[in-house]
């Protein structure tokens, strides 16, 4: 593992996006979004993801110009298409207008349809969170996973955000409906190491902690069983018929076709509700309550979404961002697009 | 197991809340969802729930008296104290007053402090959908289950709503973020039947679908272990900092003195995004396509969230409802308060 300083990451990711075709500003913006992400250690969907954003770039399911455009809205909610853009462009976008609409309206919603994968949506939760904003947002997926019941996937993964200002480290979950993603499962399989719990039914039905089982049946878990299915489904619903957009049972089943996602940008402005010393004071109680609670492994203290997050952004910014040797290579020899 | 006709469980229901000392119009209200609630086949929440009622009534936990008060608002979001009144009612009105700031602003959310149980959460997505919005709606509750990496309990298992209108059947999902509720785990161990799926952690601390096990350690699971701790967590906090009121860990840990609650209702009024039709298409296609998915069991078609509800509805309605005949007959026995 190598680990490189995070301007330096953030720099060569600027020249691989404009290699790629973004213009100037969209390449500054979208390459940050990759090097935060990947700093606060979600390396799955930050330079790892890259070669895949390329991919997709250059097989036209991403178009590097595309902006949002209005296309219909009441009050303190809206509706936007984003015309197959880039992904997290488009989400911070959106968010951004959510932020101002809950400005005004003391909640805002931007429902997206359209739109591409966000990569990490957490980082639309911290957006929120960082100007003192309760934020909730889902994308929705291709199908990946089996409904309850079924042996055949109807349902996406749908990633789901949920955050909270705080001034002493905002509080974001950010969770798919997957017990396991596709990539864990890989990763446990091909170390041949058994998962930490049951991810998933193998061929003849039976729960199992076998990775490759699994991947060899592509049943994997919804979390909860019956109730991360419903859960899955309810979330397509909302975002498919709000933003009238696609749901997953209309996207194809490569990921490299994987566009036209359809989302929700929820965010509320809680400070003409209270003092913002009012919320930490709740938000540290809790967290104080969750830090008295009793640890099975006195070494591992409990921790609350986003906490690891600040402490990974921590340690990459001082030691550097770990990056894989492989990737940063392909980063600096990208060829240039005719765009 | 005892059938009877709606009405005569509804006028029954409204006696002993009469009899408890509810004025005409609320114990009106009060009885009508505890019936539907039973209708709906939801039995844990509607009158098996009456004699715990009952008892937080005369235990002045619930103050029959008592209605919401607007304590702080701004544009589409209000706070709002519910002065310890009849959770199930406090829940009606505040879902009703989010509907009335969503049909105005798109959208509209209730933030409800010092409330009580809320009794079946799902009945206030289906008076949103009913009415062609969406609702997510959510509760707080006592600590009941530990936090992912915890062994005592730090988290409740706050049920969550998801609402969804569509004109052949609400999509309306309600789900607690435990895997089995302490009842559910006493029914299976009543009757010495595993659990379906692992449940929880015996006093050992191995995952275990033993729910005496569960019961002797307290150590229920949430849905997918770390995320529905996440979830469980993120709910708390944003229903206490929002509304002002109670987060989990304030709550004494005996359910008769659990008053108090953090609630959030949220409405969305899609009817100036698009029409009806064009959201029941999007429905009906999601619903479709989950139908065509092969079925683990071919006698076991796949539902939708709500699907269920309908279908013990209309039996219920044709066939009397089912009742406990101890139940049945407490009902009968109430004493008149001095209310």
């Amino acid at each position: 593992m190598l680990r490189v300083p995070f301007d330096h990451l953030d720099a060569a990711l600027r020249q691989a996006m404009l290699r790629l075709g973004l213009p100037e500003d969209r390449a500054t913006r979208c390459a940050r979004l990759f090097a935060e992400t990947t700093r606060d250690g979600i390396y799955t969907h930050g330079l790892n993801r890259f070669p895949r954003f390329s991919a997709m770039v250059k097989n036209g399911s991403i178009d590097v110009h595309a902006t949002l455009t209005l296309t219909a809205g009441f009050g303190a909610i809206e509706r936007w298409n984003g015309n197959r853009g880039i992904g997290n462009l488009n989400a911070q976008d959106a968010t951004t207008r959510a932020i101002e609409l809950a400005r005004k309206n003391g909640m805002g919603a931007v429902a997206l349809a359209n739109t591409n994968h966000w990569m990490r949506g957490g980082a639309f939760g911290w957006q929120a969170a960082d100007q003192g904003l309760f934020a909730i947002c889902w994308s929705n997926t291709l199908a990946n996973l089996p409904a309850w019941g079924a042996t055949t996937p109807a349902l996406g993964n749908n990633p789901l955000v949920l955050a909270i200002p705080r001034s002493e480290g905002n509080l974001v979950l950010d969770m798919a409906m997957s017990q396991f993603s596709y990539g864990t499962l890989a990763s446990y399989s091909k170390r041949g190491v058994p998962l930490p719990v049951p991810g998933g039914y193998d061929k003849q039905g039976h729960l199992t902690q076998d990775a490759a089982a699994i991947e060899a049946s592509q049943r994997a878990l919804p979390i909860g069983y019956w109730k991360g299915s419903g859960l899955a489904l309810v979330l397509d619903a909302i975002a498919a018929m709000l933003s009238g957009g696609m749901a997953t049972h209309q996207f194809p089943q490569d990921p490299l076709q994987e566009v036209g996602q359809s989302q929700i940008f929820l965010v509320i402005d809680p400070s003409n509700l209270a003092a913002a010393a009012e919320l930490n004071h709740i938000a540290d109680g809790i967290i104080d309550s969750l830090r008295q609670a009793t640890p099975i492994d006195p070494a591992k203290p409990i921790r609350y979404p986003g906490e690891q997050t600040l402490q990974l952004r921590e340690e990459n910014m001082r030691l550097g961002v770990p990056v894989d040797p492989d990737i940063w290579n392909q980063i600096s020899s990208i060829e240039p697009t005719s765009a």
